[in-house]
């Protein structure tokens, strides 16, 4: 019997933003594989299963990668099920593809199973929609990993024209913001970053595009991954995200504190 | 005792891409509201709920929008838990935000429970994801509902600059593909036309930018909404997306039959 390899999406942090499929995958799991910013409790879901953590660390990422690669394909060759789980969507800067393409390669059968991205449920559950009518048609997002990642695209991304979500770009948000001013974009266009949107440990940031170069590293939450947004839809959040009376706790706790 | 709205994010079709919150907002639910594409297996969920279909028409949308509010409205200030459940994600095109602020004004609390996108999803399904190394380092998600919707958008978006994902585009599809050619896209750039992902009806068309010009409407799926993507990207497809041994059932129905 032949085992096989479940890419799947762990959502935004929440157990509850897992969908019913990631749930059944991980309580069936022989094996899972799990990245950083995978709560607890989303592990435990995975009680028959040997758990690894393979987060990637700066400078070891290849070898890191093919040994992630190696674990899943000799678990499955054995007839283990194999979980990898990634935060949010496994094919949005998840290596997803790529993962699946060395299982493909050493004939491992695999199947993706999608999650919601934290670039759409980050803003949304902060109060901000990517798309709103009369001020936003569309959205892109993009990687804030380094100035190199973002720069050539922003440079010829016409100003104002679309919601932009950057993902792991907080330690790169200054130079990110400059590439924009540099642009055209207003000085006092809407921005927000957003910190463990639907975890207890919700924070948030809300100002402008020129806000967005001074903000203080030591007011940010160290460790944890950011979602920069920029455009008027981030203009709702103060409308949109105030915990509500009769709405239940997690949800409170989702939109957590504003401002630091 | 007042009742509250849950904005909730149905996920691209499969029941099992629902979000473990949504269900247990469905079976607690007293009324649901629910859009075109959400499947029956997703409604029965809502046991204990009134069920009413209020997806739109063209011609009466600010009509039937504005009933929709006040329908959420009166139920909930009458202390029922209303569900105001749409396809995929709330807040990318789902008019999320307008009815966000429109409980807003009429003090009624409520909540966001974001959902799987079929912006990332779909292609996900397919076997492209919308990011890859080396491929592309970014998407964007655009309306294809009117040439209106996406022209500006499309004349500044730099050629090849990242995966680009249009939602509601399939009647649209030359026109865009027309645009992009304007624009310098090469003719050769993979593109794929997505039908249904997650669901048992799942098809797609593989082909070129060029291609997406001479399609016949009457080989297309008649009443599907459609996912389209293009960029290179698109070439992972025909590698990640066929069926595969040992993976389940759903699996092979949601990477559908490629081509018709």
């Amino acid at each position: 019997m032949t085992g096989f390899v479940s890419l799947v999406g762990a959502g935004p942090g929440d157990p509850e933003l897992l969908t019913v499929k990631a749930v059944r995958r991980l309580r069936e799991a022989d094996l899972l594989l799990y990245d950083a910013l995978v709560a607890k409790e989303i592990l435990e879901l995975a009680s028959g299963a040997h758990c690894f953590f393979v987060g990637k660390r700066a400078r070891t990422k290849s070898v890191q990668q093919r040994t992630i690669e190696r674990l899943m394909i000799r678990a499955a060759r054995a007839g283990k099920r194999v979980v990898r789980l990634k935060s949010g969507d496994p094919f949005v800067f998840g290596r997803g593809g790529e993962e699946g393409l060395a299982l493909l390669e050493a004939g491992v059968p695999f199947e993706v199973v999608p999650g919601v991205s934290s670039a759409i449920a980050a803003p949304g559950l902060f109060g901000i929609p990517v798309t709103h009518r009369g001020l936003s048609s569309g959205f892109a997002v993009i990687s804030g990993h380094s100035e190199k990642s973002f720069g050539p695209f922003l440079e010829a991304l016409p100003a104002h024209s679309l919601t932009l979500v950057v993902l792991m770009g907080v330690a790169t948000r200054a130079a990110l913001a400059q590439k924009l001013l540099e642009r055209g974009w207003s000085k006092r266009t809407p921005a927000a970053l957003l910190f463990a949107a639907s975890t207890p440990r919700a924070a948030a940031w809300m100002g402008s595009l020129e806000g967005l170069l001074s903000i203080d590293s030591h007011s940010l939450p160290p460790d944890e991954a950011g979602t920069i947004v920029v455009g008027e839809v981030a203009s709702l959040a103060d409308k949109l995200s105030p915990p509500q009376p009769g709405a239940d706790t997690s949800l409170s706790q989702s939109r957590g504190s504003h401002g630091f």
